[in-house]
């Protein structure tokens, strides 16, 4: 049987090329060769946004169409909203009371955030038990496998934690969920720095490809070329970065790293060829797009039959789990 | 319509004289006035017994013959167990969300019992959250009473205030629960202190008459009354405390207020008045005891059927709840 994979992202907007590069390509890799769980993680996204929640339902929306506009196929893909699936909380309640409160307040990624993120109150609960909720996700379904980002790999290892913490109390139960780390290519924004919505340097997949194009018209570039006439260093610029992730004629390669050392050809000739190769990479992924933007009724089906399909897995862990802990009989 | 009261005792075995005279004794008379739901909190006894699980079933099958033969009634109560009813763990979850890490870690009960239980890790991120869930436990049913001792009034403060907090950020939902306090005899168990089970020192509902007197003519009086012939003094035995709350003659109170006094009766005297008593008031609990005993299928469908009425209950409020939280409809 296949192994299982789960992932989740939480829906604070529209996703960009960073996203796609990354994660995304990564996880319709993986459907094919795996039994692969996408949730989209509401009760997260309200951990920050509990004080203006009001866009969590259209961010859903945006985080769905993305996923299915980059491939990710419902015949394959469990494709769901944690929120339809009661047993995450069940979950969540179960392991709570085995979390040592410890493992949470030394977390490292807690007090990173708790420091950086100054325009909200993280002071809660809810968020310092963040990898409670985390661990939830992935044990819920006993998934083998989990795709995380460098950032989420201290919550990973709290999530294996948990599941031997667990299984040491109540019998084997939670297998160790293993970390699947990709190597994620750069993907920087129009400013040079890592693509990111709260930087507003994004190219969001849903951008079209005129937005595209002023966006990568006035990207960034070697800064020590100031002139068209004076050489550049392609490991210096942004744009290059861009080409390795998206530009797949290693030819072209070569006649970029020549035309520019040699200022043989200039920065907007470069973007110009670069767009060529964004253009045909994005036009599948924007038909798609518009396909599911035009069928809503079929977005609110994947996602209804995704959540049904999920729960069927949820409950036999739930089942078990309360079994396992004694609790009298349900049903 | 009649108001809404809920209440819950923690499954941590058979209940004693102090928890029939103090809360049982008031919910069977709420019954008959409001719209009562009781609930037995598994998860809050998992919260401390989660190193080994091992009695909550059985734990939970005496509290509920316990509260049957108090007179708890099927008919007229919804009577549960906590986890049978899994919309507590998404309101928990929900409420979690909002709930300023600094309210748990502020309050004052919980500072006491970290001091206090010193043979049980209670390091725990769910006993931190202890109020989240018993707001949940209450709010989940929109109840507008909550009878509870003294020793919970500062959670159920939590309740209050977490019930505000949520209505401020999403809007009107959660009424705010008021205390029921109703005054609680004194209750002593066989050495003088208050009874409880931790103490050893109980008499427990389901212990037949001979056990009770076994404890009743053991029992401590006023230490002062050494002799026979030494006069007592009733407002320092505890013998006396137990004949305020099951003796309800009053000229025969008056009859052993002057026999202590005088030396004219002596202590076994006393106490064999007291357990004439015991035994009238114990009889009809004793006889329903036995009856559901040895009607176990009887137990099962009483606490099933009160689940699923529960949970009809439970999820009008979660269905209001992520609605006004703004999260992707579920159906």
């Amino acid at each position: 049987m296949a192994k299982r994979v789960f992932s989740g992202m939480r829906p604070t907007g529209k996703l960009h090329l960073g996203h796609l590069a990354g994660a995304l390509t990564n996880w319709v890799r993986l459907q094919n060769e795996y039994e692969c769980l996408y949730c989209i993680v509401d009760w997260h996204a309200l951990m920050s946004d509990y004080a203006d929640s009001s866009r969590i339902r259209k961010n859903c929306k945006e985080v769905l169409l993305d996923w299915l506009a980059a491939g990710l196929d419902p015949e394959k893909s469990t494709i769901f909203v944690q929120s339809h699936v009661p047993q995450h909380a069940e979950l969540h309640l179960a392991l709570s009371m085995i979390t040592p409160l410890g493992w949470l307040q030394r977390n490292p990624t807690y007090k990173e955030q708790i420091l950086n993120i100054q325009n909200k109150d993280l002071g809660t609960y809810a968020f310092l038990g963040y990898p409670v909720l985390m661990a939830s996700d992935i044990l819920l379904y006993k998934a083998e496998m989990v795709p995380v980002g460098e950032d989420q790999s201290a919550h990973l290892e709290i999530s294996r934690e948990l599941a031997r913490r667990f299984n040491n109390f109540y019998g084997e139960i939670l297998p160790e969920p293993q970390m699947l780390l990709t190597p994620t290519p750069k993907v920087p924004g129009t400013d040079g720095r890592k693509m990111s919505k709260s930087y507003g340097n994004s190219i969001d997949i849903a951008d079209s490809p005129e937005e595209m194009w002023n966006k990568i018209r006035t990207m960034i570039t070697d800064p020590a070329r100031e002139r068209r006439t004076d050489p550049g260093d392609p490991e210096k610029c942004p744009v290059w970065d861009l080409h390795k992730v998206f530009n797949d004629d290693k030819e072209q390669h070569k006649e970029i790293i020549k035309g520019c050392t040699t200022a043989g050809i200039g920065c907007v000739q470069c973007k110009k060829m670069l767009m060529e190769h964004v253009k045909r990479v994005m036009e599948p992924i924007h038909e798609r797009r518009r396909y599911y933007e035009s069928h809503s009724e079929n977005l609110r089906n994947i996602i209804l039959a995704g959540a049904e399909r999920a729960q069927i897995l949820a409950q036999q862990t739930i089942d078990e789990i309360v079994n396992s802990i004694g609790f009298v009989p349900r049903g």
